[in-house]
């Protein structure tokens, strides 16, 4: 029986918030591997706002989303046929398998695709998207190599129950750090306080964020990692230390202006406080991924460290299950599962 | 004869651009030095745009000036008397001696006040001033250490003219990058390149610094040396190259602003490029002065480095000089002499 893959394609760029209008349902015939071929089952894929800016034409740190393209996502996923040295069929895997069902690629593809195995006696489907996946790297190496907390100094993190901002947070938590995240509403602020144990967090809906640092971090801030720019970075500049390290992860609350995106207007903290502001972006310490996976999966075994995932079932509640990562609706990382094993 | 001192003091916090009644002239007759005192006769003063800032309410790196006082200026003098075992009469010294014609410091003042002798073998007065003072510091730490230039490198200077941006350039040559400088008018441009030697300076005030870019910076920016701010760093953001480093020394062009600082709305060019923004303040390499100014005054002696300052004649035109750097009116260092030796 030929297998039909159903795909979500980008129509058009999106100005704002993308709208279903912006995709495109396709269905086609899944093909068979050639030699060194490998054909993916896709079960879960990865929601990121990192998507937002891969809609967007323009020079970026990667090429946009084609119009007409399948949508780029990662995801988990079960090898279903492969002639490839490396991965069989029923061998689970990680990789960019684009919001589809099905993912034929050929040797190359597979390559670029950085199609990896993954363990799951190290973390479940989901936590190989969360923890263990991009977000859990980014947060890993993006804190510790470019924030580098010590001890006893003061984190915050914006996002803080997101993907990224939950691990950040539990990391510099095991460092010994004081740890305080920035969330929308008071069910992720006690999520990231009693479940993942941050010692304080601001609820920028309910409250001013200025007096909330003041409160949670009366030694000021000597970490910053920002995932989500705006008037939230802004403010956070009027509280660093001196060589305060602010980690520029992300901007999410400016991805979908149709005005120009807010620059920092304290940036002249960074100079009075002989601060440094600096980009990541994970992918550059791809060659390390392995340790940190094994480092994170360490500590979830230990019971030190939770991984929590909000999972979305159906490819076709793709656009509205994005859109809920940019009105703040996720709860833990955002994850839309695509089948079943 | 009883000496008097001559003083210039902050009458009111300025708004905008400072006006001559936000000053006070006051004079006084002057003190003897008591036991480990020194008295400063004061002989050119350094105007900086780092003083429009200290005349601000709040809190900044140094206090700000309390209404009253007299004006906090660094400078150059001579001893005219002492009973300071370091300081003899007719010593050349350097230190914060105030907008005024004496300087009468107490031991532990003249320590606070940074006191130090000068060597004119090494340079000029005004030269101390410059090159082999707070500026010339300013740029060779915050460009070697903090914008760490590789040769082969494009580097970025606006102020180039300027007392800073004279110096960085003229370093970042010496360490074998491509050097660009961005001034405003075709003298200061032609100076920059015809006898600091960079290899191209864009004039801001008559084309668009982009296009200028564009042309003169074809492997992009790896640092970027900031002393204005505003458009002009929103517009390097642009075209920065991965693992560029911006050094925000200062921002001119936002200092006398009534509205809030225009914040860098091109910031996240620093994400794409993991590219680092970082501030400096001169004072964190006060203990490596002596190695900096040894290097700059080496050059100097072999004609590798020309150190120019704008010098104006007189105490009372005090308020106008100033003024001179926030208008861009100054060509090379601003430089008040207070009297001749």
């Amino acid at each position: 029986m030929a297998l039909i893959n159903h795909q979500v394609r980008l129509a058009a760029r999106p100005v704002g918030n993308p709208k279903r209008s912006d995709w495109n349902f396709t269905e086609e015939p899944v093909g068979d591997p050639g030699p060194g071929g490998v054909l993916v089952k896709v079960l879960q894929l990865s929601l990121d706002p990192a998507m937002r800016g891969w809609m967007n034409e323009g020079k970026s740190y990667i090429p946009p989303v084609g119009i007409g393209e399948v949508m780029r996502a990662g995801g988990v996923g079960k090898v279903v046929a492969s002639s490839h040295a490396t991965f069989k069929p029923g061998d689970y895997v990680g990789g960019g398998f684009d919001v589809q069902e099905y993912c034929l690629l050929d040797e190359g593809q597979a390559k670029r695709a950085g199609l990896h195995k993954i363990d799951l006696r190290m973390g479940s489907l989901s936590q190989w998207l969360n923890a263990l996946g991009m977000p859990g790297m980014t947060a890993y190496f993006g804190l510790l190599e470019t924030g580098q907390p010590k001890a006893g100094e003061t984190v915050v993190v914006s996002g803080a129950a997101g993907a990224v901002g939950q691990t950040v947070g539990q990391v510099a938590k095991i460092k010994g750090c004081r740890v305080v995240g920035i969330a929308g509403g008071p069910d992720k602020c006690e999520f990231v306080v009693k479940e993942l144990g941050f010692d304080a967090c601001i609820d920028y809906k309910s409250g001013s964020v200025k007096d909330g640092l003041k409160q949670h971090c009366p030694n000021g801030v000597d970490v910053y990692f920002d995932n989500v720019g705006g008037e939230i970075l802004d403010t956070v500049l009027t509280r660093i230390n001196r060589k305060a390290r602010i980690v520029i992860c992300g901007a999410i609350s400016q991805y979908n202006n149709t005005t120009p995106v807010k620059g920092p207007s304290n940036y002249l903290s960074l100079l009075v406080n002989r601060a440094r502001m600096e980009g990541i972006v994970v992918f550059d310490w791809a060659d390390r991924y392995p340790e940190g996976v094994k480092q994170i999966a360490q500590w979830i075994r230990e019971g030190k460290f939770k991984s929590r995932e909000d999972i979305v079932d159906g490819l076709n509640t793709f656009p509205e299950t994005l859109n809920m990562l940019f009105e703040g609706r996720n709860f833990g990382k955002l994850v839309l599962k695509v089948a079943d094993e």
